[in-house]
């Protein structure tokens, strides 16, 4: 078993398991203002769950499709088909549906296939990290996008494991964090770096660029939720904004993503599929109405980075320049 | 006397007027949950509704500011030095001051001289519409960043003039308003675009490279606060982002602006200063605590896109290609 990397107040944790034919979860739409545990014991809740976000992130949604394939397994099929509903970017959650029906359909425990599944993905996040730190040198500061973090992979996190084995060998870095709206995600970057104690400011989305063009931005490391053949690559909305302006202002971006968001049987980024998610998302911010309810939205969940844009990718294998 | 055309329920009203040695100002931040009518008559008072950001935008902080000297007069040169530091980038605030100081000491009736410099801004405003509204063909869609609208300029606006004039033509146009973290401005654009019953939609600040490189986006055009002689223009936090996925994109980026916005006694953006507004300002929208109060953040208010990015300006004299 993978030491838990991830800490909530001092103490290693993890942002979901399973135990008891339960699958438990850190309610990410509580954070950062609270920790709560979400439970789960059938397939409807998991489904909720994906969909509602209180998990976010390719790889964090595939480790809870793949417990959701634990607790569905005597229906394996009919439950594949209800997950898969439930995101229709994120490649992880079909790649992890579909290992584990291969598991099930192959008579193998399905725990125990489930456990190895995640397991497997938590020591490719630390690898992620591990290669990543490679980039980075003493007092750099880095930018990233929305929540690539332990709480999107279960532990370490793509983007943010670099981070963290930088920060655990004492280098210094500052990490800008873009808040990410509509749902604020950089505010779970925040609380990931706070606990880690790394240095780090959230921005608005809009302030980005100007920190590249006054120099103040060494590199840029987002993650990904699907990365088609050619490395053109889906991530949350405004990751293609930062991908433009980081190659106008000849800063690297490096994507940093395991294995499974690599989809290989998509040519280029015109054949990803982008969510558009509910109007309600903009209206609000952390639970909080902010715009009047007859406001006009258009509200696109994720972006494509053409990879001309990406400088390369940081995968468990090592860096996969372009 | 300009007729007005910024329209509240059906009515034609101003963003802000002067009356029995009062100054009334619709309350931009009560804005778009309700419509409050705040009222100054000391220095005081005037001085704090800028900095409070009661009103926004460059040409509205001027006629403020110019009402203000009306008020003040008696001390003009103390009046213009308290009302000078209320705001450091917008350069029409400098302007309307030094200009009323000069008809103060001149002996000139100063109300005469602050509606007679208010109505020039509104006829030069008028003029950006109709020479902007070359630039807009039937079936376009348009990029907008912050509220560079009636509610920044007193009436019709600057980069919202072209769409007014467009649209009472008959022109079919499409408005896509970046919501414009932290302050989200772009509900003040949503809301003079509602009441003139122009379609559009307000979106992330993420979402504008989205739809810029999905072909969605024919032209963006917004105001400035302050353009140097070089063309280096600065404006609200994000523009420089939109200037460089519109450059991009090959799409037209114009700033609307009067000439007060260009400052002829400063060579280059590098010379302009940015104010960094406190943090309160990312940790709220609307109103609202969205981040915890221990959140690190920064929070630059303006950036500075660089000539090479500018299509051309809209000034009430035409337009100006680059």
């Amino acid at each position: 078993m993978v030491k838990n990397n991830m800490k909530i107040k001092g103490e290693d944790k993890k942002a979901l398991w399973f135990e008891n034919d339960t699958l438990y979860l850190i309610d990410q739409r509580k954070l950062p203002f609270s920790i709560e545990i979400i439970k789960a014991t059938t397939v409807t809740e998991i489904s909720k769950i994906i969909k509602n976000m209180v998990v976010r992130g390719a790889p964090a949604i595939g480790a809870t499709a793949a417990y959701g394939m634990v607790i569905g397994k005597n229906n394996a099929e009919e439950t594949a088909n209800i997950l898969k509903k439930t995101r229709p970017t994120a490649y992880d959650l079909f790649y992890a549906i579909d290992y584990m029906l291969d598991q099930i359909n192959q008579n193998n425990d399905a725990f125990f296939a489930a456990e190895q599944y995640v397991e497997n993905m938590i020591n490719q996040c630390r690898f992620i990290g591990i290669h990543g730190n490679k980039l980075i040198k003493n007092n750099m500061s880095i930018l990233t996008h929305c929540n690539a973090g332990a709480l999107a992979t279960v532990d370490w996190g793509t983007a943010l494991a670099p981070f963290r084995i930088a920060h655990q060998e004492g280098k210094q870095i500052f990490v800008y964090a873009d808040e990410t709206r509509p749902r604020l995600q950089g505010l779970l970057t925040s609380w990931e770096l706070t606990q880690e104690e790394i240095p780090h400011a959230v921005i608005a989305d809009n302030a980005a660029g100007y920190y590249m063009k006054n120099g103040d931005i060494d590199m840029v490391i987002t993650g990904a939720d699907c990365i088609a053949k050619n490395g053109d690559a889906a991530n949350k909305i405004g990751t293609y904004e930062k991908a433009v302006l980081a190659k106008e202002n000849n800063i690297p971006f490096y994507i940093a993503a395991p294995s499974s968001t690599f989809d290989t049987t998509i040519d280029s980024g015109k054949d990803i599929i982008i969510e558009q998610r509910e109007s309600q998302e903009l209206l609000k911010a952390n639970g909080h109405q902010i715009m009047p309810l007859e406001t006009p939205v258009k509200n696109p969940a994720f972006d494509v980075t053409p990879h001309k844009y990406i400088t390369g990718f940081i995968t468990e294998k090592g860096i996969k320049k372009r």
